[in-house]
């Protein structure tokens, strides 16, 4: 099958936003085993997307929109495509009252203007959106299925997930199976290197790496046409990498590094207290976007001035004095400190120039010092990261989570 | 003049690179005062990409093509667009020369397939490549004008700023400039309601509203041809604006809501110290994404279970037993407590329930509490967020950041 996605806004043709969408989509087309042979950007403009929906309905199969859902003038893709084919735009009631209750739980009256969400292409189904307050269609005629999502990315991602890929998927004749293997701790290149042989000869299944941010993800593609032998094959695969990357290897599929953490602090039944000072809150930011996160997760303290380091941490003022705040030894005593604390089995710290000012050229700007406290034991770790001060603050948090990850597999 | 953009690659289609390119050349266009009507990508095949082509220049005055360029079997946007148009590809000695020394530059010999990136089509202009071997091509008939560069954005980009954005300015008779409003607050549909007016008479400049994540952006562009004629229009639209939102609006262009909560308490010589529960420490890590951050946020607690809260914050234990954790009466004390230990002029405060667990009846997933003490007040806010655990945590802590702003503007 053919598919062709179309996305619909004319804030990508100005170049404010980037098509994420686009990219997205046809990564997960491919795995269904699908071809994309075009993607289009058309702008909020009827008679452009009506001539765009036409072209690409005589060239594809499934074609698959994004953005133009809202609830405003300029949000025209529903009645674009029922012009481009000829049918009605019908309330759906549904629809209807549940954008009411998303509005209503929020305290809110529904704006008039919204009533429009609810409309659908007469003879669609409607695929339920749980992040925002317009649904998707899914649109099947005798030559083609269309798809409509909506534009931000955060309601489109996992609207499609949820409820297209499957879809899509039982449209499939052959089965693409995959299954990712998360790497942190190694960047793209080495990871790279270490996989060459693996990657210079593979054929069914197929590697890709693909780096993000503070960590690797190795993809692992078998394209056949019995489940069981996708299985089989990817399977003998991940044995042969996991071989080589051990634990570098936090988790596969959709486990996150916090997520795998917190597996790990609950099955050693450890609880934890962190202290941070470059980072301002990062790292419990992302140990608390867990659910379940507060039956290990205790305590956090963001202290970022130098009283607040020796207040409530309990960091000697001497300690700051003779070696800094951005110091081994503070890193320590704010670890061992916040353990104390919180009365928590495990306190972690990090300390560090975030930048863009305060670097000097003995710790300069990207220098950060990792602690992690347990029982009577301080354990202390020195890393330079580079870029500006978001991408420091990100790279430092996941070097201490790993820290704490690797820490956690074997626990002394 | 209307511009099209085709970039050329299966890369593309297979979603394993983003296409970053046709947002930069968007913008660029759009600076120069052009319309851009779609975009389209298409792989490495010959015939959909003559079809392209066709099309484009059906419908457009300027295509810029993206990628193609390369040595090797693949690159075929050159033979393409001779192919479209009836004209014979043919060898640039000057260019042959210059690839040649690219690699005698790097101590190595040009290999033979490099030959292809010095045919160009005939009557083509070369566009000189100064980071890579490939160079780009102006090629323009009676009806058209074609730019063909490549494809790596380290390639393209500084080709196109240095050679064709000029090229392209001799053509343009028009400027377009633009300003945007960050509105924080208000959701996209009420904005819409309140600016209808303004919306349904828009001609020059126009007024397009963007949703991003908690906040919404209105973006005035001007079309005129004098700078300073643009630079009236839209400051008299501002002003409108301004006159309807008021203080809803945090910002224009670059900034952000914490920049500008940065530089209130700095302008105001306020510090401040947080304490969060169902964040989790999000609020403190944005604020102290700002770079000089250190010089008004002082502190940050992130008290995630009861005892955190009684012994660090000093919130009364009778508090939480009787009203709860997540209620208005131990946000405030959270509030009191923490500006307190911390010894700042103001302490914010945010309990709720982030999910997907700990929701009852009386208070459902996604109750917040936000409590704001300054000298011997506190003020204490209820509110409900939709979705889920991270779309929690990000509105609240927007929410709270804003009723920070509006304090701060508003100081007793």
């Amino acid at each position: 099958m053919i598919c062709e996605i179309i996305s619909v806004g004319t804030e990508l043709l100005l170049g404010n936003i980037i098509n994420t969408n686009a990219q997205y989509l046809s990564q997960k087309i491919s795995e269904l085993g699908f071809d994309v042979y075009y993607h289009s950007v058309v702008g909020d403009n009827m008679e452009r997307l009506i001539e765009q929906i036409k072209l690409s309905r005589s060239r594809a199969d499934i074609i698959i929109t994004t953005g133009g859902l809202g609830p405003t003038d300029d949000d025209i893709t529903k009645s674009g495509l029922c012009s481009a084919l000829g049918i009605d735009l019908v309330l759906h009631k549904e629809s209807l009252e549940k954008i009411n209750s998303y509005f209503s739980k929020t305290g809110k009256e529904m704006p008039d203007i919204n009533i429009r969400q609810a409309y659908i292409p007469s003879g669609g189904k409607i695929i339920e959106n749980n992040n925002g307050s317009a649904p998707g269609v899914i649109y099947e005629d005798k030559k083609n299925i269309f798809i409509l999502l909506p534009g931000p990315p955060g309601e489109m991602k996992p609207m499609f997930d949820k409820n297209v890929f499957p879809y899509l998927k039982d449209k499939s004749n052959s089965i693409i199976e995959s299954k990712t293997l998360k790497v942190v701790g190694i960047g793209e290149s080495s990871l790279q290197v270490m996989l060459q042989d693996l990657l210079d000869n593979q054929t069914n299944p197929t590697i890709a790496l693909y780096a993000k941010v503070g960590e690797v993800h190795v993809r692992v593609t078998a394209k056949t046409d019995k489940k069981s032998e996708a299985d089989y094959i990817i399977n003998k695969m991940i044995e042969r990498i996991k071989d080589i990357l051990g634990d570098n290897i936090y988790g596969y599929d959709d486990d996150t590094l916090e997520g795998t953490i917190n597996k790990l602090l609950k099955k050693n039944k450890k609880s934890i207290a962190i202290a941070e000072s470059c980072t301002g809150g990062l790292v419990s930011d992302r140990l608390t976007n867990i659910s379940g996160a507060s039956d290990s997760y205790i305590n956090g303290i963001v202290s970022y001035n130098n009283e607040a380091k020796i207040k409530i941490l309990r960091v000697k003022e001497d300690t700051i004095n003779k070696h800094g705040a951005v110091s081994k030894e503070t890193a320590a005593e704010m670890a061992a400190g916040v353990k104390d604390i919180s009365k928590t089995d495990i306190g972690l710290s990090i300390t560090g120039i975030a930048g863009p000012d305060g670097g000097t050229a003995e710790k300069p700007i990207g220098l950060c010092y990792i602690g992690l406290a347990f029982k009577n034991d301080v354990y202390t770790y020195e890393f330079y990261f580079n870029g500006n001060r978001i991408k420091i603050k990100s790279n430092a948090s996941t070097k201490a989570l790993d820290i704490l990850r690797r820490f956690l597999i074997n626990l002394p």
